[in-house]
């Protein structure tokens, strides 16, 4: 049955890019309010090609955002079920300018499909919805299947969140396969072991009761400023290591095949270098993949307070604030780290001035097994389609719907991508090579046969 | 004649506060154009008056700002040349709804007059025009007088300066008073020995060629904001010396005699403390008046860059700026405390930063030589009207034309002051003890005496 579910796919090329570009060309921008419709367009197309091929689909969510497309088919029972998560709105095409073709009207050019959200998420989800629907178009796939497809990702919306957290036994699953990353190079993919977590804070420090003159009470009166810089100076010494007590403690090393892997990964240093534009830096002791995905870190985003206007005015203020997030790694607890940089300010402050430790947001770090059946399917899948197993990589940033994911269903989750480095992500002209976005389709309905045998 | 004129002054005390309420009633507010016709009546009150008693008058300076009022009187050749500062513009009277009575309409109550500029400065100057006017209605003044009274020391004009580096010659003087300050107390009148200069820079740190998302790029980028809380945290430390290399080495220490009169002084921590609302901080080993007076300091007035909207924002920025200025004393010198924080900046700024100093505005720090006759004169003047003579203080803040007065005309200057602390300068309900008043022309009649006889 897989070959001939492969012939077919490689037999209907024609059609599966034909229902991509109709997707691209829906300008679903959920950050707009004039794309409310589109979103909504978007959302409904993907339902009717779910009932098209057979599947019982429907939009959940309410009120103010955008429907979740969610589609289901349990017709395997006993066979494992997988999810398969997407979403369908995309990023604002600024700077329309810039782009070669018109945003949402999907051009070929070299092999590749420009139009935003060829490769952001429609490209990616696609892959899959095309891999479902050519295993219908042969008797069904040979496992339980169920889409999630958002309509607010690129607006952190909470619509989909509530949904899996409102409806955890509904929506129970073996496996979910996020496919929202890219690939670590041509014909290298890769399936992620980890994701940072981050906690963000504003650390506000007091001084003088009002604001005064530096002329008559400089010297005398403790300048909020004065302490800020001490506390941040003291929360991370010079060469990046962080300062606050037991901020390390509860960081797990990754495992040895990890290091492995991310020893032979064909980019390195002089890649980041030119992305940063600057010398690297960091944690003594580690490589810099290490610092990007597997050790904590603080960073500075910005300090208030004072003059910040052209010129010079000689104000010591009554009090300045610092918004300071940590990137954390497993098994660090958000909850834990923050006591330690209460306690850290508290010690640090200077004579004169108190500080405040506010906390923003908190989102933990989420460490993804890959020692399961799941990732072993996965695995095979993508040796057979792309000639190579995917790495174990990290990501350096969060993603949050994987922490509802993994808090409300306890499931396994399989976090990986279709896409190449430099597919333009959020930039102009986005694109999607379609090569990789049939091998891609290769590789789900490897994946949903690799799941039903193993 | 001394003695007539003295009681000359007492019995037209009535004629005195009569010409002080009607400059007081000139809404001369520099910082507002609808108010520049008003600028210009005052100055011409001011031209008419100095006609009126006997001495060459003239309005000079031109262009855009507002003239200042120059009258001459060189009737004793061979006796000493006394020039009186003082400036006949007004703070706006804002918040106007918190005037008991309207700013431009003089009130007496409780034996002051209410109105803006009672004090600051039409009840300072004015008190040596009428000491002036009551030497010329009993033969003129012992000794030769001039007057310059600007109409832009509120809104930090260049007219006076440029007037002043321009005429040199001309306006030669053997003597300067300048009465803008104010009592140390009721009953106790300052002489200033000196001001603090200032040194105001930005610091600017780059890190990254474009602002990075700390997510990826967080553990391994250079956030400029780290190497700018430890280029600060540097440049003082916690207890707050300033740790430039070399920064103190031309502090000159106070005169004994200043700091004897200093712990004297009726005004203690207490008041200070008061006034910041917060713990005094500071160098150790000084007290609180040295180290608002004779201490250099350094203080951050405010950090730009990143971001300091509302919530959270994971940039790490490609560069931040601090708004970083000095105090200086007596004997430092602007160049070489720049070079020394430039020498020291460069040292703390940390590993895949650079740091660029910008210099904003640079005043030296004045030292005010009080062991002369005219001195001395005025101090036998204070006592004999007041029954103290002034104590030597110091300013915190710098006052600009104290610099170009001391640079362009090589004189004595005597920075001192008629009004009382708690008079409302650059406040609502701003007001002048009249008993004050009186006693501070008697103290400049008597001033004009002393130096004839010295």
């Amino acid at each position: 049955m897989l070959e001939q579910v492969l012939e077919l796919a490689r037999s209907s090329r024609a059609r599966a890019e034909s229902d991509l570009f109709e997707l691209i060309s829906i300008p679903s921008v959920s950050a707009l309010p004039e794309h409310r419709e589109d979103c909504r367009r978007a959302a409904d197309w993907l339902v009717a090609r779910f009932r098209a091929m057979g599947m019982e689909a429907r939009l959940s969510g309410s009120g103010s955002g955008h429907p979740v497309v969610e589609a289901e088919w349990l017709g395997r029972p006993g066979a494992p079920t997988l999810t398969i998560y997407g979403h369908y709105d995309v990023q604002p095409p600024d700077p329309l300018e810039e782009w070669v073709t018109p945003p949402f009207e999907p051009n070929v050019r070299d092999g590749c499909v420009y139009g935003r959200g060829a490769d952001d998420n429609k490209g990616q989800h696609m892959a899959s919805v095309v891999a479902a629907q050519r295993w219908f178009e042969r008797g069904g796939p040979p496992i339980n299947l169920r889409f999630l497809i958002e309509g607010e990702e690129e607006v952190s919306g909470r619509t989909l969140p509530d949904l899996v957290r409102a409806e955890s036994r509904r929506l129970a699953t073996d496996y979910l396969l996020i496919a929202d990353g890219g690939f670590v190079a041509p014909g290298l993919p890769a399936l992620l072991t980890g994701l940072r977590g981050l906690l963000y804070t504003e650390i506000e420090v007091v001084g003088p009761h009002v604001d005064l003159h530096s002329g008559v009470f400089g010297g005398v009166a403790p300048n909020p400023f004065h302490g800020l810089v001490h506390v941040l100076a003291g929360l991370k010494d010079r060469e990046g290591r962080v300062r606050i007590p037991g901020f390390y403690d509860d960081v797990r090393p990754p495992d040895p095949e990890e290091l492995e892997a991310w020893r032979r990964l064909p980019v390195g240093d002089d890649q980041l270098r030119a992305a940063v534009g600057a010398e690297l830096v960091g944690e003594p002791g580690f490589s810099s993949t290490e610092r990007r995905w597997a050790r904590p870190t603080l960073d500075v985003h910005g300090i208030v307070g004072g003059f910040v206007g052209q010129g010079a005015k000689t104000v010591i203020p009554a009090r300045a604030r610092a918004k300071v997030s940590m990137r954390l790694v497993p098994d660090q607890d958000p909850a834990r780290v923050l006591a330690g940089l209460r306690s850290a300010v508290a010690s640090l402050v200077t004579p004169g001035t108190r500080a405040e430790v506010v906390e923003l947001s908190a989102a933990p770090p989420v460490r993804l097994n890959v020692d399961h059946a799941g990732a072993a399917a996965l695995r095979r899948a993508f040796e057979r389609a792309f000639g190579s197993p995917p790495v174990p990589v990290r990501e350096g940033g969060s993603i949050p719907v994987t922490i509802d994911f993994q808090q409300a269903l306890d499931t396994r989750l399989l976090v990986t991508g279709f896409g190449l480095p430099d597919d333009g992500l959020h930039s102009p002209n986005e694109h999607m090579n379609l090569e990789q976005f049939h091998r891609a389709v290769e590789t789900v309905i490897r994946f949903m046969h690799e799941l039903a045998v193993a």
